[in-house]
């Protein structure tokens, strides 16, 4: 996607030493651009969230372990000290463990490097082509809104920061958005500033800018009214995960719009890489552990006040704060899952025709 | 209610010349008293929302009518200047024209200045009259909660504030709240932080605290999820307007709230006073025009750094946001409307068995 009108991922190889990511601190208000060169500079990344999103810390962990080769670590104990840096990230895992009976098998240093290398490339390039796959198959179901009110400009909301930031590159719920805004669809999206961290409006809103994609940031409250005046023709959300029966967990706050987008029956989507999905569960609300966060990020929130950017206290002194980090959306108030190999309702047999191999 | 232990209102005579009221700008990082003397600091007070809500803006105007006879000026010119501080505020325009054929009919300026003050202490009794009725038939409700979980804490759930910051005392949505705390019910109240101006985080969250009543501050995201998950025994919020049907204005978000309550079979209790009864509406989502604010209380957000209070600018430079101040709860999702001459279903009919005046 677009920044500054160049085209830009969220990772990169420099050159044969050096790994660029954006330091994504430090949005929406600077672009930083940050060399990783070590080990270590891999691993701090990741634990000070220098990168987030799932598909991302995947990339940055395999791309890590192949500095890791450089530097001549031990392969399994370089896998081990890169997943303790976000011990519950399941794509990090996923990004590294599949190559580290490879690497042990390999005696060379020169060809270890290389393996992790081309492993690298390969998760950010499966990342990659999910996303412009999610991007397509939404993109048929935006043309399908844009038939019914030709003329006029499909407004989409959505929620938290599911876009090319968080991946490689498109996205997932933000895929199918640039994918009509890049063949000509007028798309505009109504970014949720998604409190408490904001992704929304510091991500989410940076990354539509510089694509040139029309918006306009809301706070978490209007969805209901925007939708009950006819303004939202559909929404589109990501998902850290969903059950085999379709009952999505994502960002705090997803279930609320979820309802309203119900109540008035604008269509709610879920768009999803393939990995997202738990199919150990069928009961999401019951099953899946909400995780509560600190509760500074509600009673504190960043900004920029003149060149600097700095935390405000927003309640009062002794008054406790609360945080939790996800709810869960019902199958029932989901209209649909995006996912790279297509569209499905959101129930277990849609979904399990959609993925046979799950039966 | 009580700041620092001691019995308090949001307005109070101090002496003969001086109006006393809480500055509620610097809430909740400081308490600011100030000192109102003269007919133009309580126009300043009004219009730069020195104080808030609607019974107290009439209160304080009625007391800035009584300083402009003592300053001597003409009745008609004072109400008319007194109106326009805020000249969509309904009750300020009642709190004041009630008085002014009286004020008008009288020769004697000493006299004139006795009506007024008489004026303004009625309207200020009534106020604190209504909202200590609405406490006491909310708090029927809260011990009906009490009665069906006992031994356990009753969770009570409120959006923006509808508190005694904005009436004189105990507030409309928190006087059941307080009478409950004060009876000695075990409560605990959820604080929706209620963005863009976080009147929840900052003036609820202050006032809970300094009467002593357990509460956590949450973002507005988060009510979905705790009501999902039982944490949440009865919603109450406030109002702006409400149609003859019991369709419900109220703070942007309110609507979403109470989707979550219906879902999830939480019973939905809208306080108000019947000054803010629309008799002439059927239609509120059709029919209550909603004020767009400025884009500045979405895009900036004020707080506290350091010793000074500054605001922050939360999104990207040129991504644009709107601000709309208010929803519609149509009527099907209200639990009930608490009066202060009681409590009725949110239907024409029930409306109309309490205030039979407006068949």
């Amino acid at each position: 996607m677009k920044i500054n009108g160049q085209q830009q991922r969220t990772i990169w190889e420099k050159d044969e030493m050096t790994i660029q990511i954006i330091d994504q601190r430090s949005l929406p208000h600077e672009l930083v651009i940050e060399n990783l060169t070590t080990t270590q500079d891999f691993m701090d990344a990741i634990r000070e969230m220098h990168v987030r999103g799932a598909p991302l810390i995947g990339s940055t962990a395999a791309y890590g372990l192949y500095v890791a080769m450089r530097e001549g670590l031990d392969p399994k104990a370089a896998v081990k000290a890169l997943k303790a840096t976000r011990p519950t990230a399941v794509n990090l895992a996923y990004a590294i463990d599949r190559i580290l009976p490879t690497l042990q098998s390999i005696d060379n240093q020169s060809d270890r490097m290389q393996a992790a290398l081309h492993n690298a490339r390969a998760v950010t390039e499966e990342s990659v082509v999910d996303c412009r796959k999610i991007g397509e198959h939404g993109l048929t179901l935006i043309e399908g809104i844009r038939q019914q009110k030709p003329d006029k400009v499909v407004n989409i909301l959505t929620h938290c920061n599911a876009g090319w930031m968080a991946c490689i590159d498109y996205g997932t719920a933000t895929a199918p958005i640039y994918a009509a805004h890049d063949a000509g669809v007028p798309v505009h999206v109504w970014v949720d500033e998604t409190r408490p961290r904001n992704q929304g409006a510091r991500i989410t809103a940076f990354e539509l800018k510089e694509h040139g994609v029309p918006h306009t940031v809301i706070v978490d409250n209007a969805g209901g009214h925007l939708m009950q005046h006819g303004m939202v023709d559909m929404v589109i959300v990501g998902s850290d995960r969903t059950t085999r029966t379709g009952d999505v967990a994502n960002k705090i706050g997803t279930y609320l719009k979820a309802l309203a987008a119900h109540d008035n029956h604008v269509p709610f989507y879920v768009a999803l890489p393939s990995s997202t999905f738990d199919w150990t569960l069928r009961d999401g609300v019951a099953e899946i552990p909400i995780e509560t966060r600190a509760a500074a990020e509600v009673t504190h929130i960043q900004g920029r006040y003149k060149d600097q950017t700095l935390a405000v206290q927003l309640t009062p002194d002794k008054s406790p704060a609360i945080n939790y980090g996800f709810d869960v959306t019902p199958a029932k108030y989901v209209t649909g899952l995006i996912t790279e190999r297509g569209v499905c309702a959101a129930n277990e047999e849609a979904i399990l025709s959609l993925y046979p191999e799950q039966q």
